[in-house]
């Protein structure tokens, strides 16, 4: 009998061989990937373009998910299965028919927000939210049509709120924190996380050192003890990892990731101009090959083994199946 | 039981719920549409947009065709399935990527050249033709792995004869008629038509006025005695019908498929100073109600049962299970 399917709700790697390597090393059977952040649509179709050349060079290790049968399939083929995700709208430009020839090509997950206003929602580093906008509540539409979810990694509270109330199918907050754990602007409100989890959606646990509390001190015991006290308040069935892990990328990605091409100064978003660059990973967890050290932590604070199997992607698995098409 | 399968090769109507319904009325199960000629990819994709629209809004009539499956499934359901193509490959722009991007939002079809010469072929207006070009037998080498078929009812004598040579799949010439038969620039010559022939591919024959032996005035029975005589030359089994009909369009999109922006001055085609226009169609076959008519007359002329049931699409439909993914 194959082990429980493990799955990782976002990663922004600089991908290579060697990468597709440890995802099959770490029993990775399927990984959200971010595809885009501020490019237009046809630098989007680039990227999309670099993958599949990506999916016929490597087809031994990877290829491209659309359905959680491809998860299955990944695991049976030992191989692991690549699902797109656009952490902003941008990909949309102002053109609500993208949403559906996006999904065709793939897209699975896009947030409405990334950490500024956008046409359709309020980003979490902006000192005003108006919530969902009009494009936004049309988008959100169209989105829960043909099955794409909804990201609220990056957005501010009450377009957070917004969504989740809005959206007739769950979404997900990928990549991102309990505030109440560690106070970072992108960690969420267990206001936000409680109405997260009444909805149906689900929440992936980052690693991302900003998001932890210790920075890149954080231990292993004070992450899976924090994703305990989730399940506490949220339910285990509505969680799962998403550790953004951003391996092998130069700084250069973060200052795209943080200012693309809205301003032309430079935003340290989550870091500093004493450390602008990416943080430092804490210790236990640089790559895909760490995923066990994630999983025997989360045995050691008591929760039950198949809710351990449930966080490292029995929930992401389930999610998928319901979200990722048109509504059954 | 179900009647054999109905198939028109191309069509470029202005698209509407009435010539939607007239498919139905017309017993046709798939239709291959041209949606782009000189457009950019994101224009193709703006058209392709608006075919989402249609799919959303007719889903009784129509839905998208990706594969021979759909053909079938359009026949249980009562709804015609339209496959997607292009007259041109100014689609792809200068970038071999997006053969695999346009079939994964569902081209099938793409022509090497539409008249002139193009980044990969010469077209059959073309003073000189120096066959497929290096980025041509590249990408015909790409449609080949995708399963998008290569279409050479535009392009010039020894493009066409390059292209089914280099290609590794049948290739179509989906709509044109033997130049033996009406000597148009856009007809085949019985060169053509036998190395077509024995390459597995397939010829799709066009009802455009200007393709047809006295042009509007063409009669049925001569047109059908054309494809019998085809059918000794090139075998049953490789025909089929491609009307080109251009139902209910404005004589501003004859204009745009001649001259598109290549030029500044009026390119007149197959038509005239004194009739730029489209030509009126033959009075046996006006919109998609007509195709009884079709296979009426070509019982007449003597072909078997069998023969005109694969003309009139089973022929298609063998050819499409073949053609529309990587090869089995």
């Amino acid at each position: 009998m194959l082990a429980a399917p493990r799955i990782d709700g976002l990663q922004y790697a600089n991908w290579s061989e060697p990468i597709f390597r440890q995802m099959r090393e770490g029993g990775l059977d399927a990984v959200h990937v971010t595809i885009t952040y501020h490019e237009t649509f046809r630098e989007t179709v680039l990227v999309i373009e670099r993958w599949n050349r990506w999916f016929e060079r490597y087809p031994e290790l990877i290829f491209q998910g659309r359905t959680a049968a491809d998860v299955v399939l990944a695991r049976e083929t030992g191989r692991t299965a690549i699902f797109f995700g656009s952490q902003n709208p941008s990909c949309i430009e102002d053109d609500i028919g993208l949403v559906e020839v996006l999904h065709t090509l793939g897209l699975r997950f896009m947030q409405l927000t990334y950490n500024n206003q956008s046409l359709l929602a309020a980003g979490c580093y902006e000192a005003e939210d108006s919530g969902l906008t009009r494009m936004g509540r049309a988008v959100v539409r169209e989105m829960n049509r043909v099955g794409l979810v909804v990201d609220m990694s990056h957005s501010a509270e009450r377009s957070t709120l917004d969504a989740i109330e809005h959206s007739t199918r769950p979404i997900t907050i990928s990549h991102a924190n309990p505030a109440s754990w560690h106070a970072a602007r992108r960690n969420k409100s267990d206001t936000v996380l409680k109405a997260l989890a009444e909805s149906g959606g689900m929440l992936g646990f980052s690693v991302y050192p900003h998001h932890l509390k210790d920075g890149s001190a954080c231990t292993l015991e004070s992450f899976c003890e924090m994703i305990a006290r989730t399940a506490d308040l949220m339910g285990p069935e509505r969680l799962g990892i998403g550790t953004d892990l951003c391996q092998d990328q130069p700084d250069s990605i973060v200052e795209w990731m943080r200012s693309g091409r809205w301003t032309k100064d430079v935003d340290f978003g989550e870091g500093s101009a004493a450390a602008p660059g990416f943080p430092p990973m804490p210790d236990w967890f640089s790559d895909n090959r760490d995923f066990d050290r994630i999983e025997e932590g989360l045995a050691r604070t008591g929760l039950a083994k198949s809710e351990v199997e449930g966080i490292m992607g029995g929930n992401w698995l389930r999610f998928f199946g319901q979200s990722f098409g048109p509504r059954a």
